[in-house]
Parts: structure tokens; sequence; C-alpha cells
């Protein structure tokens, strides 16, 4: 069997290499054809990603075809999508990169084909705009069981990802009974630790809630430390100790970043809102925004520490050390630490960054000041939270 | 050596066993005489608490004596005070009973006695108004060495107390270095599982924490339910699969009752509050009110019920079933469950209640219609959350 893999990024990439290990012939399609003949040669754009490197040897260019071309992957009978969703300004999704992969998928979509959905979306996408993207395209009726459609939202982390294919629980729901079940004994050939849910709504409202767990307990934590920092208390003396078997306060931060967790409690907010039910989300919405206004948190916590040097508050070099989303991820999507420099900046003060991952040429790119943390007055380690 | 505990409640009498379990000889002090003449005769108050009918057969009247007068505590070398502490309509704190009983622990304080807080409390009760009363009481001074204060917040549950005590881990914290060793050492000998941390306040604030986490928690599950709701989902499918090793979305309710998590939140959010910094709890307030208004949303769901059926809407029978805050604990204070009942009446419902914990004559006491299940045209389930 042929599965065609849509979306070779950081998600796509290691279920691709995953499934071809499995003994599929995976068709990978993606835009970035630099990218494509990189796999194909067997070079692995993902180095931080444990595991990858070794799948990608063993398979590119045998198993695992990289193409920019849908036309190559016609003979697949199965096709999963794992391309980003990303979000405007006003926190709405934008359909945009996933209604082109599947309407694309719907030109070459034959009789009793399989798509599965990866990405993670908003409440009812696959059952609405999924199904009607590859109906008007492919002419074929999903009622009429002339293909399949299922949702199985991805659940990596970046840097572990071929381990949680392995071992994670995931979930997989078809839009209807017999979808899901097709996609169910498909997927149970590479992805061990399978359940079945009703529907797909219920398999994305699944992703959904996990990242709404995320965020509202980041936030948490991030409002306990700003009470234990006014009443006098160390923060992690407390959590250390309130935790147990049925308490896991979170770990405070900056913010929340990167494409996940900021991402999706925003997707129930906006469809309760677009339904006038305003208030029911509003714990996900306040959570939301406290993550973002941490940022003015730590602006403060450092102008305070600022005043305390001998010099004019705006020769003081601070250094914010650390500025992608999540430590050791090269990745600046919605990076809180990023905000953070940006809102130092437009209060004039003289902030510089360093981080491991990033060159001074590369900082400089961004319009960042580089700097040495070591030739700096006062260094913020954004992900230690630490001033110094 | 002789140990008083002061409140012989369910939180105190469970821990006043255990100590004298442990080889010590206790003397209980509770204002309650007839409790107290119970206790010494043998007879358990608390018949739900499991292990405890034992170890009051094995040391009522031997090595746990109780009694009503703190004269009989005289001899003590250290001193537990485990008494409620209520809150006002505005959830204020009430510290009356708890001054109360250090004022009268103060009075037969001798030098170098040791006296623990266990009732969880706001920031700073020990260091400052304990410590107040026990001074002023007793002429004796604390930075001199001359007694020792130190706090350890009871982690018991209704049910599992004597277990929790055995197994749980408990912290204690000095409001000196020299109070929190002591304490530690003589606590040491009947709760195994014992952390050392660095304050009373230290403490106070992990006690506080656990609560605001469950409090947020059970809001967070609320609100989930009622997004899924919305969107024709199964919340409890959902929750199923969510939850795994990262993610503990807990169960939703009709609030959340009793003397412990609904407290605690405004112990934090009053004295940010009264510090101007009134946007430091905004989660924790948002989490208490929302979860108070999970009533408006049941009734909302109840009326919706009795609407299908035909029949005026003032003559449908509605049953709650299980008044209690909860399940299996026969006590009212802080009951959700109660404040949808009266919600219902309030709008000219024809509201009955059932709770296996309580007669007809206790219900009829509390001015609640009591009915049995089956005479009802609804019945819902508060503890389930089932319609029927």
């Amino acid at each position: 069997m042929r599965i065609a893999v849509v979306g070779l990024g950081k998600a796509g990439l290691p279920l691709a290499t995953v499934i071809a290990d499995s003994g599929f012939e995976v068709i990978g399609v993606d835009i970035d054809d630099r990218k494509c003949e990189a796999i194909n040669r067997g070079e692995n754009p993902i180095p931080e990603e444990r595991g990858l490197d070794e799948l990608i040897k063993k398979h590119s260019g045998k198993g695992l075809i990289a193409t920019t071309d849908y036309e190559d992957a016609r003979e697949c009978e199965v096709f999963v999508v794992i391309v980003p969703l990303f979000t405007d300004e006003n926190n709405n999704p934008d359909f945009s990169i996933l209604e082109n992969a599947f309407r694309n998928v719907g030109k070459i979509l034959k009789k009793r084909d399989l798509v599965v959905l990866e990405t993670s979306v908003p409440p009812m996408t696959t059952e609405k705009r999924v199904k009607g993207w590859l109906e008007e395209e492919s002419g074929l009726e999903l009622e009429s069981g002339e293909f399949y459609l299922a949702h199985s939202p991805e659940r990596i982390m970046t840097g572990y990802s071929i381990s949680r294919l392995k071992e994670f629980p995931k979930v997989v729901g078809g839009v209807n009974g017999e979808s899901g079940m097709k996609a169910f004994e498909i997927y149970k050939n590479f992805i061990p630790n399978l359940h079945l849910v009703s529907s797909a709504r219920v398999a994305e409202f699944i992703k959904l809630i996990e990242g709404c767990y995320r965020d509202v307990n980041i936030c948490m934590a991030n409002e306990l430390l700003k009470i234990a920092d006014e009443l006098g208390i160390d923060f992690y003396e407390a959590r250390e100790y309130a935790n147990h078997e049925y308490c896991q306060i979170h770990l405070p931060s900056t913010g929340v970043g990167g494409h996940c967790i900021p991402v999706y409690p925003w997707f129930l907010i906006k469809e309760m809102e677009n339904r006038e039910k305003f208030g029911y989300a509003r714990l996900l919405r306040t959570a939301r925004e406290l993550n973002d206004e941490m940022i003015e948190y730590w602006a403060e916590r450092i102008i305070v520490e600022c005043l305390k040097l001998d010099k004019p508050l705006s020769e003081v070099k601070i250094c914010i050390r650390g500025i992608t989303f999540r430590e050791g991820v090269k990745e600046l999507y919605h990076s809180r630490n990023l905000a953070l420099v940006r809102l130092l900046m437009s209060k004039g003060l003289n902030v510089f960054v360093y981080d491991d991952l990033f060159s001074k040429k590369e900082m400089e790119k961004l319009e960042l000041k580089w700097i040495e943390p070591k030739d700096a007055d006062i260094i913020f380690d954004a992900f230690a939270l630490k001033l110094e």
C-alpha cells in the first residue's frame, strides 16, 4: 500500500519516516523543492529530532520519496495531510494552506481512497471544510462511501516526535463510522498506541483541550509566581512540595509560544464567540490574555533590577538570554521571549539578545542587537526566569 | 511527651488518634462537651472515616483524653491547633475561632513549648496573628526562643484522613529556623512522609496553591463540558482520551463546595487586592466566579429538559438527587448542589430533593421538599451530572 504524506515539516517528516519504517511506500509532498531534494539525498532538515537522521538515511530515496508534485502521489490509496494552520493577528485561523493541500489531494483522489487530517484544527473543520474541498475537487461523495475521511491529530513534540509516534497514545476519529474504522485499521500498522474515538469532531476536540489544559495551567503557574514574589516566597520551593499525585502545578514562563498551545484555545474561544456563547470560554480567554501579558510583568522586573545600578537607565546593557519560544528548539513563532525583547526596545531601553541556537548575524537580520552575556550589565535568562 | 490537639473535628480527631497511636499521651480539646464525652466512651463521631473506629476504641479514655477545659492540657509540651476558619459572605476570613483557640493556648503556654497550626490560613497568619495572640496571652517572646511556632497545614480528605496522615506527603515550616526544626523532629514521630520547608509562610502558601490548582482545574473541566455540550461532543469520551501523563483534565461538577477548595483561592485573591495588586489573582478570581456560576448553567439545562414535558412548567416535579458538597460526605457547607436547589426554587419551580445520607425529616428541617426519585418527573443527579 502506498501512502502520501502531504507536508514534510516538523510534524510531517517524522510521521512520513515512521510510516516508511513500517514497510509502506511513502510519497512525501511538500512545496519546498530544496527540502524535497535534500530529503531524497538522505539529509535531515530537523537535526534536533532524535532518531530522525537514522530513519531518513534508511528510507529516503527508497521507501520514502519526497516530491513537490501531487501527481507523483496519484497511485497512493491513503493521503495524510499535515500542513501548518496559522492564525491571523486577530487569532482567527487562516485556512489557505490547508485548503490548497486538500484541493490538490481532491484532484487526484480515487474511489475508496482514505484521507486523514493530522493538523490540529478548529471544531468541525474535518467534517465541513475538508469534506467540502475534497468533494468539490474530486467529484466523489463521502456519504455514498466513495471515499473515507478521518482526523488523527498529531501529538508530536519537536525533539521527541519519533518516540511520541511509537509510544504515546494517539486518537483517530472518522467523519462517519466506516471512515473511522478504515483509518484505524491502516494507522494501527504504524501507530501502536492508537485509539478509535466516535467521530472526527471528538478527535479534533481532544487535541484542542490538551492544549487548553497546558495553557491554563501555565497561566496558573505564572499567576502563582507573581503572588509568591509579592509575598516574598520562593515559588519553586512551594511548587516542589505542593506537587504530588493530585496536584501538578506547571512551570512559569514569559508566556506561551510556538504553533500549538497559544493557538488551540483561540479555536474554541472564537467558535464559542461566533455562536454568541460569550461566557462559555471565559477561563480560556482569561488564561490566554494573562499568558500574553506576562512579558509586561517581566519587563517591570527587569526595569526594577536596572534601577539598582548606578547608571542612567537608557545606558544599562540588558541581555535577554534565550529568544526562541522553547528552550533548545530553533523556532521563533509566537515567541514571547522575542516579544519581551521588542517590548523593552519599545520602552527605549538598551536591549541585546543572546541565544545558543542563533549566530550574531542571524540576530542582526532580525534587527536585534547581539551581545555576549558577559558584556551585559543585566542578564535575564528567559527560560530559567533568572535575573543576574 | 504530652501533646494537646485543639479541635476534634473532621481534621483534628483523626490526627489526635494517629498521634496517640504513635505512643504519645494526647489531650484533645474541643468546645463540644457531648462530643468529648462520646469520644471518651470510645464512640466515633465520624463513621465515614476509614480506620477511625478502631483507633478511637484503642486509645480513647487512655492515650487520648478529650476535654473542653484547656487547663487539662497545661502539662502538654506541644499544642497542635486544628480548628475551623470560616469566611464571611464577602469571602473574608473570620479569625474569631482561631483567635479564641490560640488565646486559650497562650494562657497555659510554658517556656520551650511548641505550638503548631494545622488549619489552612491566609498568608502570614502564623507569623503575624498567631504569634501576636500567643505572645500577648503568655507573656513569652518568640524571638528570644521562649517558645516555638510552626505551621503544618492539614492535608486530609474526609474518609481517607488516616491513610493520608500515614502515607501522604505533609509539610511543616517554622516561624523561625529553630521552630521549624523542633516541629519537624516531633512531627516526624507520627507523620512518616514529612518535609521541612523554609518557613511557615511557605507552608501556608503550599496548602493554598494546592487548593487553587484544584479550583482552576475543576473550572476548566466545567468550561470544557459547556463547550463540548454546545458542540455536540461527549465531554467524558474526549476527557478519557485527552488525559495522559502530561494532561490531567479534571471532572466537571455543579461547582466546588466544602470548607477547603472554594475558600483557599480567596485567601490569595483578597491578600493581593489588599495590596492593590488587582491583576495578580485574575485567573484565580475568574475560576472562583465561574465555578460558583455553574449552578446557573445547570438550572438552564434542567429547565430546557422540563420544557420537553407536556406539563405546565410550574407543575413539573424536579428532583435534585444529591445535595451534599461531595458524594458520600454528609456535609452541606458551601454545597453548590444545595445552592442549585435554592436557585431553582427562587425561579418558582417545583423542586424536591433526595439524598441517601439524609432522611425526609432532616430535609424538611432545611425547608426542602423531599421526594422519592421514582415519583419525580425529572431527576438531576448532581454528582453524575445526569438528567433523567
